[in-house]
């Protein structure tokens, strides 16, 4: 049976040899739930780019560029991190580059893993049923905040344990943490992360409706997967 | 309000500015029960070691010397990692060298802190107080499997918060999780690890009687603290 492992910060990722398993990098709030959101309204493919000068160069070649630092939308791009970005008409079968605080980096450390999937609360679902098929270890990379621990990535990790139950070992520590804090807290996720203060600083850049929009579950069919420096949009049948 | 935040791994430690702070560094299973354990029974002091040789200079000077690895007593020493080894009465009035694969490396990795003191749940009441008369910001530092994240290191953490909760601010993400993790499993501490990989290891060392002892909440009223090179028994009164 496959196993599935969560690394709470990409600077735990030496710790986790990548090589013969399946990546699933998260960033909830938001990064990975706006490339999501981006694929399943038209977006043609998304590339992840760590840094800011270098996403900007793809807007001389047709590109839409985003980027977000620290929590707000950087100088000189054309779109941010919110999802409700990427849900305008004028985003379809376009080119998307973009570059995060966190959950850029969270994709292209992940590159050892034989293939590399992105994975929202809003198409957590659907990244089951790909691993499922996959039948390959799994380990879920989650950005964190600057690196650090939070709380909505490591839901979304349990939310994806839940959905492999019975096919998949949940018995890492990291997946029966990440496990239990989901099934004690999906009917009420929103309540439990107003905890937090990482939330609440989120919360003070009034982004309440985007934190409701990427909790939602099952949103979306789309699952994007790296093809080279591509992310482009995979739907099973 | 102080706070208290938890590293979940000696690999996350340079993301926690610890200057100005408590570190509270834990090993449940079993390091910090074991020099828990040992300080309570009569031990002096205890000289926290990274290198099984370096432990083994010690020797020449009368001390006890302890060595664990892989979770199991090092060749040439006169003690392993049990604590069952630390209630004889032959420990009584000696100093002790010990060396351990993650424990004494958190211990030694928390130095930066402007105190350093070492907690288990045998001790996690007095700790709790401890922290309650100094009114500093806390860290606790968890040792973690090899850097891995692990779930009894995580319930310490917040079986001290709940200690905690109400004289500390509890909103870091990672203490939030481990809080909840803590308080949904309290009554069953062992029932939960017994789900975990990592756990079953060590079941496989025939360990079990260690597992349940080092479980145990408030055996001990003693506070190992560090002081220069040595760990001193404190006890509050």
């Amino acid at each position: 049976m496959p196993s599935i492992d969560v690394c709470f910060s990409p600077y735990l990722l030496p710790l986790y040899p990548l090589e013969g398993k399946i990546a699933v990098a998260v960033d909830v709030l938001r990064a990975t739930s706006s490339m999501v959101t981006a694929l399943a309204n038209g977006v043609a493919h998304i590339v992840p780019v760590s840094e800011l000068h270098e996403c900007l160069t793809y807007k001389d070649r047709n590109y839409l560029v985003a980027a977000e630092r620290d929590g707000i939308k950087a100088d000189g791009f054309d779109l941010g991190n919110s999802p409700f970005h990427y849900l305008e008409d004028e985003v379809k079968g376009r080119f998307l580059a973009i570059t995060t605080t966190n959950g850029t980096q969270a994709i292209n450390l992940s590159r050892a893993a034989d293939e590399v999937l992105v994975g929202a609360m809003l198409n957590v679902g659907a990244v089951a049923n790909y691993l499922i098929k996959a039948g390959k270890d799994v380990v879920v990379v989650c950005a964190g905040w600057k690196g650090i621990f939070n709380l909505e990535d490591t839901l979304f990790a349990g939310a994806l344990a839940d959905r492999l139950s019975g096919q998949f070992d949940l018995n890492h520590d990291a997946t029966l943490a990440a496990h239990q804090l989901y099934t004690t807290n999906k009917t009420d996720l929103l309540g439990f992360l107003s905890k937090s203060s990482h939330v609440q600083r989120l919360e003070r850049l009034h982004i309440l409706p985007d934190i409701e929009f990427c909790l939602q579950e099952d949103k979306y069919k789309v699952v994007p997967v790296l093809q080279g420096d591509f992310l482009v949009p995979v739907e099973l049948t």
